[in-house]
């Protein structure tokens, strides 16, 4: 099978079918079809609906199997992709899927998620050789996840009673927590997004000119960055931690039993040292604790060597990590007013306009229920392992959007590894992640009947 | 006249001859041998020399007259331009001359240099069509202005020799000092520009994994930004006034005539206010006094919209403009010893690495020596009006390299106007300064002799 599934996602890598370029929605389009036709091969019935969004790539939504009496599983993935170019410093043409020798598959997307598409295929084509299919199967696979799913939850909602009822809903979108073990996903952080836009002169100005007798706005912006955060990454925007949930000692049980290695996580992201040494303390602030990240500045100066461009406007960006209970909402409210009042003391002729670019919520999952049993019980009979019951610091907010609509539990099953550079230069599957991964959808679709 | 002017303008602007992208290299070629085959016809001697500096532009010299008897006058002038494009903002093709009903023509290089090269060549020509020159003429036009005089000083130091003896330097590189008055350089700021570079993960990382664990690279950055300058606009590094020149009460007389509008500035920068509402103080933050800018990040997110990333390594950029008698190698060295300190007490676990990318002199000028003589009977002659004597506070380091090595002294000449946006969208120049500017250079010419 080995073959066929690297013939198979090499086809998918093959198209760059980034949903961030809008003259790339032909690619997405191009990679939903390849992904529809795979799945006739399967007698899956197939349905591609134009996104509610004007300009957002379409959904494929797909199942096999109708008795009433079985339960149906739907699976969750994501088709385009994140930018890369050869020049960003990939060792490979990243659409060209390269295997090589140390066992792994070189390429965007073969971690995130085309490489899981390909296990799913692979899982159900099996059992549908062995005979009769323990559950139905559902397929919403969408093509704006890594533009944070644009039009999804609109054209879900239109769209949703296709499958019929859903009992479970299995996101393969995940890695691994450590390269070492298989994990299974209980939670996800949120996200709000927003940008601090600063304008002072109408156009760009030249430094040789205004140099020395405007505000300039870039001044104004990295004076307003600088409040962000301090030194230890604590979030110093007023009201920030009311709503965080205070630790509990039954959740501290949850991860006294993670392998987790702060030197091999330490080594995959390429720093000297964490901002802990305490793993445990590193995990919670990865996974249930908020952070706030500063992205960039659009509208300065952004080429190699030296301009001399004073820019007129320049917009900050800046994001925040959210766990429960934060309301993403009322965070972004928290950072505006924030925002305003560090600006207001810089008494500054320029402008201030901040906006909220974009929230998305948190997902919190119950680890006691059939899909967590079904996924373990998989795990352990192929791996030979326990799984880490893992939650992550990144963001899927339509996970908790499907929990409402479809009235059914989510699970995230991890199939690469967590080194794999999902959104980075080089990123790669090992190829025994992608069978072993095979056999446990597989059997946890056996064990969810 | 107007009309052969209009023309030979237009054919320059047409060539969009940017040296900041080698790829337009054969652009900038083209210009050179347009503007030689224009000094041919002027009977000049005309040589197209190598740049020194490997992929940097050549250089254009050219002679008319060699009467011993006769004073040599020196042109300088760049035929490189400032890259722009139709989508910064610009309200016609910035490569197409477009005259307007305002009496302006607009494009890129109108003002900064195109316009001043075209005017230098109708003063001559109609020098010449009176008869004998009162000059001998010499020609430096450089193709490497805009990107810093790339290789400039040492092509022209190979080469100087082709001159003889030159005894005044004519820059044609500056604007008037306001919309209404002509006026006469006597003096530039120097430049420093530094990046500061910050390291931490190998690669650029996801918010999702990293935020909350590592010290981003950002946060340092923004730190080191927010302490570089105050509200007020003073630079914080220490020892960074230590050799600026105490203001003398002759210099503040040189101030007194000047008609200065701070509502045209500030209306021409488009800003609400500037750092002052006293003109004389903001002449003297422009000209006299030094500056800071902090002009963007590479490797930071530009883009528009919002992106997770969180880059691993940044490098900000920031400028400071000079005056005497500070030396620009010291103060990068001052920079980064500051940066250094500042960083220290960040107690980062990242990486800083602060490197100089460029340093140029500062220029000041003798108001009393025969060129600003020359230049201030023909502006009174031509316009009616004595000219603001000006300094300006941006960097042309090559004047005060050239007063140098051909021992002799410089005036700048403005043709265009303060509002023309010399590096801005929508860059013009009046017809009726382009006229005037001829038959001031002419006039000059005989009055040198």
């Amino acid at each position: 099978v080995e073959k066929e599934v690297i013939q198979y996602l090499s086809e998918l890598v093959s198209i760059p079918s980034l949903s961030s370029d809008i003259s790339m929605k032909p690619e997405v389009i191009k990679v939903t079809e390849l992904v529809k036709s795979k799945l006739i091969e399967l007698e899956a019935e197939v349905k591609i609906v134009e996104n509610e969004v004007d300009g957002k790539n379409p959904i494929l939504l797909a199942k096999i199997g109708n008795n009433i009496n079985k339960k149906t599983i739907l699976f969750y993935s994501h088709m385009d992709v994140q930018p890369a170019l050869k020049d960003d410093g990939w060792d490979t043409d990243p659409f060209i899927l390269t295997p090589k020798d140390d066992g792994y598959l070189y390429g965007r997307g073969t971690n995130d998620d085309k490489g899981p598409i390909v296990a799913t295929y692979f899982a159900i084509k099996k059992l549908l050789e062995k005979g009769d299919l323990p559950v139905n199967i559902a397929f919403l696979y969408e093509g704006e996840e890594e533009s944070a799913s644009g039009g999804f939850e609109e054209t879900v909602s239109k769209h949703y009673d296709y499958f019929g009822k859903i009992d479970g809903v299995l996101v393969l979108d995940t890695s691994w927590f450590t390269d070492e073990k298989p994990s299974l996903d209980y939670g996800f952080r949120g996200i709000s997004y927003n940008s601090i836009e600063i304008t002072g002169p109408k156009k760009d100005q030249h430094s040789g000119l205004v140099g020395g007798i405007i505000r300039e706005p870039m001044t104004d912006l990295v004076n307003i960055f600088s409040k962000l955060i301090d030194l230890e990454g604590r979030v110093l925007i007023d009201g920030f931690y009311d709503d965080v949930l205070p630790f509990t000692d039954k959740e501290a049980k949850l991860y006294e039993n993670l392998e987790f290695s702060i030197d091999e996580l330490r080594s995959n992201i390429g720093v000297t040292e964490l901002i802990s040494s305490d793993p445990k303390q590193i995990m919670l602030n990865m996974w249930r604790y908020p952070a706030l990240s500063i992205h960039g500045i659009e509208g300065a100066f952004y080429g190699q060597g030296g301009k001399t461009v004073v820019p007129g406007t320049v917009k900050g960006k800046v994001s925040m990590r959210l766990v429960p209970n934060q309301d993403p909402d009322k965070i972004a409210a928290l950072f505006k007013e924030y925002v305003e009042k560090e600006f207001f003391k810089l008494n500054s002729p320029n402008k201030l306009h901040v906006k909220n670019l974009g929230n998305g919520d948190w997902w919190y999952g119950d680890l006691n229920n059939f899909l967590f049993q079904a996924g373990k019980k998989s795990i352990i009979d192929y791996w030979g392992i326990e799984p880490d019951f893992a939650r992550s610091g990144g963001s899927i907010p339509i996970i908790p959007f499907m929990e409402k609509i479809f009235n059914a539990p989510a699970m995230g099953l991890g199939v690469g590894q967590s080194s794999d550079g999902a959104h980075s230069q080089n990123e790669r599957i090992r190829v025994k992640n992608l069978i072993g991964a095979i056999e446990v959808i597989k059997n946890t679709l056996t064990n969810c009947s």
